[in-house]
C-alpha cells in the first residue's frame, strides 16, 4: 500500500510503582499506528541507590518485541518508550530507539519524534569534538548534543534548553536521566505531545489516545517550545523558549493521528468529518452512495454523506490479518494482493454511482486498483474526492513523502490523474477548507503550498 | 473479548501449476476470520509417478505458520488447507488439520469444518476394529472412517459417500488423495462450501471471499449433501445423498461469515443491513446517532440508521495491532484492556443519545464495558439493539457457545440484562426478522429456539 | 563425517515424584550419542484420576527440544523418552518418538530402538483391518499392533507378549500406559536395555551411562526376550519368550555405545582396548607414536600402545563447537571443513612414523583426508589399523550402513584401499579378535560375515 | 564448571573475493574456545565507491549467530570478527564486538582482546570532551580514542599509534576502515596475535589454529608493539613502539590456547606435555594409571605418564552434547550434574591407584567432585597433580580470575586443600618448571607471583 509515512510515537511515564514498562507497552500499543518498524523501552527505578537504566528494543510490533520475557527484565517506576517508522527502505536495529548511553554525568535515555533540518551541521560539529555515532538518526545527534551541553550546566532540563537553542526542525522528545523525565516540543509545535495524569503518575505521549490506554486523564497539550521536567517534586514547566509562532503539522489531522485523538484542542474525527462536508459543498455530484477507503477515508466519507444527503455505505471489507510478514505473492497471485487486503462488497456497489473518499493520492496505483475493482463489481460510476490538496512539495520535518518522480501530482494535472486512475470525476479538498476544518489552528501546510515555517 | 466461535475454514484447489500451496495461503488468509489457532496445508503433484503428499501445519495465523521456508517445501498442483479455532481453552498441534495418513490404498489428507454428533459411537466402533487416534477431533474419526470404507469400494468418492451415510452432524469436508479432491457438504447444509473456477483450476472454499483472493470466479454453492470429485477429468457431482431438507446455520449471516461473502445466494452485508432495518422498525427510539460495535455491528447499524433516519457515526476506534500474543495486562492495567482494543471517539458521543448495535450478547461483560465507556465519554443515553435473538440453547453442530452458566440470557430476563449492562433500553432482533433478512432461506436456528434439525 | 549410524536411545522411569520429565531429560542427554535428529518425552501422573499422558517432541538435540517452557508442561511421575537418528536423509517430525495415541483401552506412549524385518507384512495386515499410519516408522506399526492385541487380552504386558510373538527383528521397547511401564528386549538381545534403581524409582535405559546420569544404580541387563512390567506393585518379570539364542550387536562395542557403558556384562572401554591390543599383536609395525581418531578410536589406540610399547599421543584437536547447524562452507572453504573439525597437532606428528587407529572405514574419504593432513604436517609414515573387520553385508536390524555402492570394502580389496587412502600400511581387526574382545559373548556379526541370526 | 576465563578471540582478513564473512565464520569457529558468549563480524568491500561497512553480532556461539540469512547480508572482501567471554555474570548484546561507528573521517570497526588498566582515566578524559558510551567495555573506550586521534593525523595506522601511546594494559586489536585493516599487539605481548597468508589474502588471528581453518599458512607472530597495516599495497609494519620488554601471558600455554596452537614459537601441546613430565620428576608417586581431566589436563597427563612410566588411561567420558543452554537441574538432579558432563569409566579405575592431572584449581569444587566419583567407582587412591602453581594474585590484563574470597588457594594451604578435595596427595607445578616448559620465553606470571609487568 502506498502511503505517506510518519516517523515515530513517543511515550514517557513518571510513576511510583515498578511496572512502568508494562504501562509503556500499553501506551506504545495505542501509538502503534505511528510506527511499526521497531519498538523500544528504557526504564529506571528512581528509589534505588544506583540509578540503573535498563532497556530493550527490537524490530517489529510492540507485542512482538515485548513478550513476557523481555518485559520481566525491565523493572522501574519511570521510563520512556518509542515506536518507529523507517524513512528509508532499509530498516536497522541500530536506528531503533530509545538511544541509551553513558556520558560524563551518568546515563541518558532519549526518544524522539521529528526531524532536524540542521542535523548535518550539528553532526559535523560533534564529529570535530571527537564524537562517534552508531546510527544515522537525528536522535543520536540530538542526544549527544544534550549530553555535551549537560557538561556545561547544572541540570538535564537546562541541557535540553541549551540544545534546543541549537537545533532547528520538528521534535517531540523525552529524555530520561536516572531520576527525572524531561519532555520538550519544538517551538513551532510541528509534532504533537500531550500530558496526562493517573493518580500520582505523570504520563507524556504523542497522542492522547495513549493516555487512555493506561487509564490516565488528559491534562493538556505541551505548549510548543515548552520544557517539562518530571521529578519527585512533580511537574515543572519552563516556557522560556516558547514563541507563539505555531505551525502544527496539518497531516496529523488528515492522516497520521488516530481517529479518536484530539491534538492541540482539535478533534481528529471532527476535522476529517468537516473536510468531507466541505468536499460535498464544493464538489457535489449525482450519486447513489458515499463510501471511504478504510480506515482513514471513513470519517470524511461520513461528512460527505451528511452534507450531501447521499447515504453512506461500507463498500470494502478490510482483512486485518494480513500482517507485516505476509509472504509477497509471486506470479499470478500478485495481481490479487490488493483484493486480499481490501475486497469490494459487491452487493453494496452493483449498479450504483459511487462517491469514493480517500485521504490522499501519492503514486495513484492503489486508488486506480480500487476503482477498477469497484467497476468490476458493477459500480456504474466512481467519483473520487480526496480529503487533502495535492502533494507538491517535500517535507523537511519528518514526513516521508516519496520523491518527486513518484508523486503523481508533480507529473500530471488533475484531469490527467483522473484519467489515469479511471475515475469519473476527481476533486481534491481546497487548502482553505482544510484549514477551516481545524478551526484555523496555525498549521504547517508546506507540503501543499511550499511555505516552510522553520 | 467474549464471542461465539466458529470452528474452521477449509480450502481446496485442483490446479495445473505447482504453486497450489501459494494459492492456498492466499485463500486461507481470506478465511482467517474463521479460525486463528492453527493453520495447515497439504499438497500433491498429480503428474508425478509417486503421488507424494507433503504437508505442513502449525499453531498461529496463516502468515506465521507459512513463512517462505515452509512454503518452499510444499510443491504440488493440488492441495487442501485449513484454519482452525479451538473449541476448548487448550490448543494443541495434534488437533491441527489437515489430517494426513497412509492407509490401505495410499495416502489421504482431510480438512473439515463442522461437528459430528455421533462421534463417540463411531470412535468406539473404530476402536473395536483396532483403530488408534492421535487427537480428540471429529476430523480424525471421520478421516479414519473414510479410509475404512475405501477398503470396501472402488474409489475415494465412493468411500466418502459410504462414510457420509454413517455420520450425523454438520460438515464441509475436502479429502485429497494423490490424484483427486473430493468435497462434500452435509445434507442439511449447516456449513457453507462453494465452488470457484480460475482458468482451468477448480477451487473449493468455505466462503466465496476466498475465491476472489486467488482470482477465481464464483461458480455456485455446493448443494447440501452433494459430493464433488475433482480429477483430471474435471468436476463430477454426485447428488444421491441430497435430501432437500436444508437448515443453513443462521449464525453465518449474523456473525461468522465475512461481510463481503455471499452464502447460499444470500448476501451477508444485506442480511445484516436488513436486520438493522427491522430493529429500527420494531424498536424505535429517540436518539441523536446510531453506531455499531466494530466490526460485526456496523452493517446492522447502517441499516438501523437508514430506516430510522438517525445519522450513523463511528463511535469507536479499533486498534488492529493488538495481536493474539499481546501480553495480558496485570494489576491496574487490566481494567483498561477493553479501551486498548476499542476506544470511544469522545467528540462523536459527548452530549448525544446513542443507539448502539451489536451482533449478540454472550456473557454481557463486553457490552457493559462499552456502555460504561460511552457514558464516561459524555453519552447521555445508550440504547442497545442486538441483531440476533438471545442464545438459549447449546449448539451441537460446531459453534462454540459458552455453557449455560456463562450465558447471561439463561440467567436473566431482558429487563435484568438491561440493568446489568447499564443500557437505557435493550431489544433483541426477533427471530422472524432474522429469517426474513435471509429471504426465508431454510435455516438452523436451534440456538434460539431449541429445534434441532439433525 | 561418514559414519555408520545407530537409530535410537530409549529411556523410561517409574518414579514417585512429579519430576519424571526432568530426569528423562538427563537420561536422554546421556544417550544423545545414539541419536541427534529428534527427541521426545511422554509422561503421566499415576496418582491422578484421569491418567492423562502428556508429551512433547521436536527436531534437534535434547537441550534444544526441552527448554524450560516445554518441560514445565510435562508433569508426571512416570514417563518414557527417546532420541532418534534418521536412517534416511530426510528427517521429519512425523517420525519422532514417542508414538502416543488413544485406542480402545485408553492411551499408550511407545518408544523403540531397533528394526523389524517383517514390518511390511504387519503393516499390510493392519491396513487390511483399517489401520492408518502417520509415519513410515516400524515403531508406529509395532505400537498399533500392541494396541490391537490389547483388545484381546487382559493387560498391556500381555498385549506386548502377544505382539512380540508376531514381530521379528531387533527391538528394545518401552510402552507406557497411564499406570504402567512395560519394557521388552528382543529374544536375540540385538539391542541393549538395562535396569536401574534409584531409591524407590525404577529406571530403564539403552545404556547404563544413562542410569548414572539420574543417580540410579545399575541393577542388571534386561534378559533377551524378557518382558518387564513396572507398576505400583514394583517390577515383575515375564521370561516366557526367552530362548537362550542370543546375538548381541557387535557394533555397540565397536562404535555405538558410550565408552563408559557396560552392556551385557561386557565393558565397552575394555573391549575396544583389547581389540587395540590384538591389532598390535597381529599387525605390528615399526613406529614412533600411536594415536586414534577422536573420540571413538582412542581406546583401541591406548590398547595398541600398551601392547606394542609405542607411546600414545594426541595427534588431533577436535573442535567441539561445530554444531549440527554449522553452515556448509562453499567454494574455497569446503576443502578445509575437515580441518575445522579435526586439526592435526603438528608438533606431535612432525618427523614421526605414526600408527593411526580408527573404528571403521565406510567410504574412505575421511580417513584419506586425515592421512593427508598428517603427512602435510610432517608425518613420515601413517600405518592405519581399523578396530573392526571390513563391512561387507547390509544390516537388517537397524544399523544404517550405506549401500554397497558407497562401501569402499565392497569395491576394493585391502591393498587397493590402502593405496586409495594413502596409508603406508592398512590392516583390519580379525573377526576372532573382535569376538575375543567381548569375552566370546554371543554376537551378531552379520555385517562382517553375512550370517544373520534372525 | 569452575574455570579461569579468557576474554576474547579476534580475527581479521584482507582478501580479494567477496566472501570474507564466510572465512571469518570459519576462523571464529576455530577460536570459539576463547569466548562463547557473543560473536560478531563486520565486513567491507574495498572496491566499491562507498566503502560501506556492514556488520552483524549476537549472543551465542558462532554457528548460532551466523546462520545463512545473516551471512548473506555481509558482503565484502575485508573484515574483522570477534568471539567474546563475559567477565561478569551479566551478558549483554551492548558489549558484543565489533564496535562499529561513524566518526569525523568515516567509519571504523574495532575488535579487541585484552584489558586496559587505565580505562577509567581515558574514559573520564573522553567524557570531558563530550563522548558518550553504549557499553562498559574497554574496547569502546579504545575505539573512541583512536577515532579522536585520527582527527589529528594523516592515517588510521597513525591514529592507532597515537592511541597506543596513551593506553596501558594488554591488547590485541584489529581496526578496519573501509579500505584498510590495522592490527596491533601490546608492547609486552601479553595477548597473542599472528599473521597468515592464503594466496594473496592476509589473515590475522589470535591463534594460528584459526589460520589453518581458512587454509592460510602461518607467516609469523606479530611482534609485541608492532603495528601492521594491510591495504591494497600489501602489508606494512611499524615497529616504532616495540620495546623488547616482553611478558607473554603464561596462561595461554596452561589453559587458554588450543592444544594445536603455537604461540610466539612455543608449541602449546609440548609445553603442557613438559609440565606433566616435570610434575612426574618433582612429585613422583606409586600408582597404577595416570589420567587427565578432559580436555585441558590430557597433554600434561601424557607427559606425566611418559616420564613416570605409569600407563596413561582415559578415566572419564565427556558428554559433548551438554550445550550452554542445558536446563539447570533442580532438586535431586543437581548433584548428578557433574556426572552428566564427565562420567567415570569404572572399568578403568576400579581397584587402581590413580594420578589425576588438572590444569588448575579455582574454587576446588569440581576436582573434589571428580575425586569423589573416582573413589565411588572403586579407585583406591587419587593423587592430584596440578599443571600450574596456585593462583594467588588478581589479573589486571583480562583474565577473569574469581575474587579472593572464592580462590581456595588464598584461604587454605596445600595440605588443607588436599584434605578438602579428598585427594591422597596434591602437588602443584613449580613456577620454574612452567617457565622451562615454554623454553624460558619471557612471560607474565603475575597471577602466581604478583609481579606485574605493566
Amino acid at each position: 500500500m502506498e502511503k505517506i509515512r510518519e516517523k515515530c510515537g513517543v511515550f514517557g511515564i513518571y510513576g511510583h510503582s515498578s511496572d512502568a514498562a508494562e504501562k509503556i507497552v500499553c501506551g506504545l500499543t495505542a501509538l502503534q499506528h505511528r510506527g511499526q518498524e521497531s519498538a523500544g523501552i528504557a526504564v529506571c527505578e528512581t528509589s534505588g541507590a544506583k540509578g540503573n537504566i535498563t532497556f530493550h528494543k527490537g524490530m517489529g510490533l510492540v507485542n512482538e518485541v515485548f513478550k513476557d520475557d523481555s518485559l520481566k527484565t525491565l523493572e522501574g517506576n519511570i521510563g520512556v518508550g518509542h515506536v518507529r517508522y523507517s524513512t528509508t527502505g532499509a530498516s536497522n536495529i541500530a536506528n531503533a530507539q530509545p538511544v541509551v548511553f553513558n556520558y560524563l554525568k551518568g546515563t541518558l535515555a532519549t526518544v524522539h519524534n521529528g526531524n532536524l533540518i540542521n542535523t548535518e551541521e550539528l553532526r559535523s560539529e560533534l564529529f570535530s569534538d571527537g564524537a562517534v555515532f552508531r546510527s544515522d538518526t537525528d536522535t543520536e545527534v540530538l542526544a549527544t548534543l544534550i549530553a555535551k551541553e549537560r557538561a556545561k550546566c547544572a541540570s538535564i532540563e537546562e541541557a535540553v534548553r541549551l540544545a534546543a537553542a541549537r537545533i532547528r526542525g520538528s521534535y517531540a522528545i523525552i529524555v530520561m536521566s536516572p531520576r527525572k523525565l524531561v519532555a520538550m516540543r519544538d517551538p513551532a509545535g510541528l509534532k504533537p505531545l500531550c500530558i496526562g495524569k493517573c493518580e500520582d503518575s505523570w504520563v507524556i505521549a504523542s497522542e492522547d489516545c495513549a493516555l487512555k490506554a493506561v487509564g490516565a486523564e488528559f491534562v493538556r497539550d505541551v505548549v510548543p517550545g515548552e520544557i517539562l521536567t518530571f521529578s519527585e517534586e512533580g511537574m515543572r514547566s519552563d516556557t522560556s523558549l516558547c514563541t507563539g509562532n505555531h505551525a502544527h503539522c496539518i497531516f496529523e489531522y488528515i492522516y497520521f493521528a488516530r481517529l479518536d485523538s484530539k491534538i492541540d484542542n482539535v478533534d481528529v474525527y471532527s476535522a476529517r468529518f468537516k473536510v468531507g462536508q466541505a468536499l460535498a459543498g464544493a464538489y457535489p455530484v449525482q450519486a447513489d452512495i458515499v463510501t471511504g477507503v478504510p480506515d482513514s477515508g471513513l470519517a470524511a466519507a461520513l461528512g460527505y454523506s451528511e452534507q450531501s444527503g447521499i447515504p453512506f455505505k461500507l463498500a470494502f471489507h478490510k482483512n486485518s490479518y494480513l500482517g507485516r510478514t505476509f509472504i509477497k505473492p509471486t506470479g499470478s497471485e500478485r495481481k490479487h494482493a490488493v483484493e486480499l487486503k481490501l475486497n469490494v462488497i459487491e452487493s453494496v456497489v452493483r449498479g450504483k454511482r459511487i462517491v469514493l473518499i480517500d485521504d490522499s493520492i501519492v503514486r495513484g496505483t492503489t486508488i486506480a486498483n480500487l476503482i477498477s475493482h469497484l467497476k468490476n463489481a458493477g459500480a456504474l460510476e466512481v467519483h473520487v474526492r480526496i480529503s487533502s490538496p495535492p502533494f507538491l512539495y517535500p517535507c523537511f520535518y519528518g514526513t516521508d513523502v516519496p520523491d518527486n518522480s513518484e508523486l503523481i501530482a508533480k507529473k500530471l494535472d488533475t484531469t490527467e490523474i483522473r484519467k489515469r486512475i479511471g475515475a469519473d470525476s476527481l476533486f481534491y479538498a481546497r487548502l482553505e477548507d482544510i484549514e477551516r476544518s481545524v478551526g484555523n489552528l496555525p498549521v504547517c501546510k508546506a507540503c501543499f503550498d511550499g511555505h516552510y515555517p522553520v
